[in-house]
């Protein structure tokens, strides 16, 4: 099995939520949202917690690209701008530090125009465990 | 209509996701998740974003307690035990300071054991409008 | 040596900055600071990055209370009222996971009014050394 | 008086944790440190404290490049690299969203071989109060 699909099909909550994962390379990962009625809170927009999912799905491919079981510890996200019913979002994450214990990574969140939406940076840990059955990345 | 209506009902990706609204009160606010097979990521234990998203609705009762428009501006939210499917966890959110333009916000989650589960901290932006027709909190 | 001790004295940009050990016990670290003209800002009031030294060694005492060396990996502070010279600052940090190797502490920085100043949390890695000649706490 | 040296020589504990002010521009500062004895903590690498506030002081000149009073509300550091005593350290820091009220900023510290040493966001918040005296950048 790829990483891709691992966390693609074996994510449930980043696919309740509607969560795409578009690709994954080494300390790299993608993935995108359609925002839709399901999205947004109760001022009409956006909700933050569907921003974090998608940010933290593009995070999840590139911390475990290395194919060694990584998991989110902390993270921290900024909002930059709302989105709205409609906007397509991406999310790029980037490692800012390729620790083999302890790395951190940085995602990226943008709309259909290119616009920042929101800052995600999050220190992670890999475990002493290969990711079982997975044998690649995409 | 009451803010805890206002956001039980009207936050829809809060519902989406199996966030039930508990209570609201001045700077204050609590809202409960029950992990379900659709809360789990790839690993098998509750996604980071479904907790996210539990931590963030409590954090939106207490924020708007005033009746006043307010938006979580960044959050940080560290991980301390898995949640396992079944756990029922409840976001109790206080706030750090009460600030009229700028008030932080500090939310702890909790399983059923009371075992901290995850600190969400939370800086958010009051605007100039209210509340459009919510008159009290529940 | 005491842990007291060695951070006390062993850290020097603590010392350089006026900041003073009090008391560390198991997963808990306390110091303070009081507020002079070499610590205010370009607008008079006491600078982030005092405050955040302050927090920051009361966490080393915290995180290091094991023995272990153990390092911040990453922290977060919120800022809640202005410090103004002559205040004197004290920083408390208690654990909030303890977690053997990224356990995670929570520090909060009163004035002398038990006012909140600052909120700050953080993420430690512990390494698999002991503290040098450091043989107990206080 | 400049931006520049209204931070230089006014941000008094900038000055006396060693920090040097670069240069200014619209939404853009940077500020340097060479790490001394006096930087290092019981470990023997630069304090975390000092690596923030040499961040903290990048921030503020990007941060008040529009001369309105504006205040850093929170901040996150994550720590990449180790800094060791000769190192001399850049921070540099950019805007990730120009809001009027509540903007958002990025400072990513090197070292002088170009590594990544830790990076750093934080949201500030701008006061209806012009920068006294201060007429230019730099």
């Amino acid at each position: 099995m790829t990483l891709k699909d691992f966390i693609g099909e074996g994510d449930h909550f980043a696919r309740h939520s509607g969560v795409q994962v578009l690709s994954v390379a080494e300390n790299y990962g993608k993935a995108s949202l359609v925002v839709a009625n399901e999205h947004l809170n109760a001022g009409g927009v956006c909700q933050g917690g569907a921003i974090f999912t998608l940010a933290d799905t593009a995070l999840a491919l590139a911390a475990n690209s290395g194919l060694m079981l990584t998991l989110s510890v902390e993270a921290s996200i900024s909002y930059h701008r709302a989105a709205m019913e409609g906007d397509v979002l991406t999310a790029e994450a980037v490692a800012l530090c390729p620790h083999p214990k302890i790395p951190a990574f940085e995602v990226k969140v943008t709309n259909q125009r290119g616009e920042l939406i929101a800052s995600f940076k999050s220190t992670c840990y890999t475990k002493k465990a290969a990711l079982n059955g997975v044998t690649g990345l995409e």
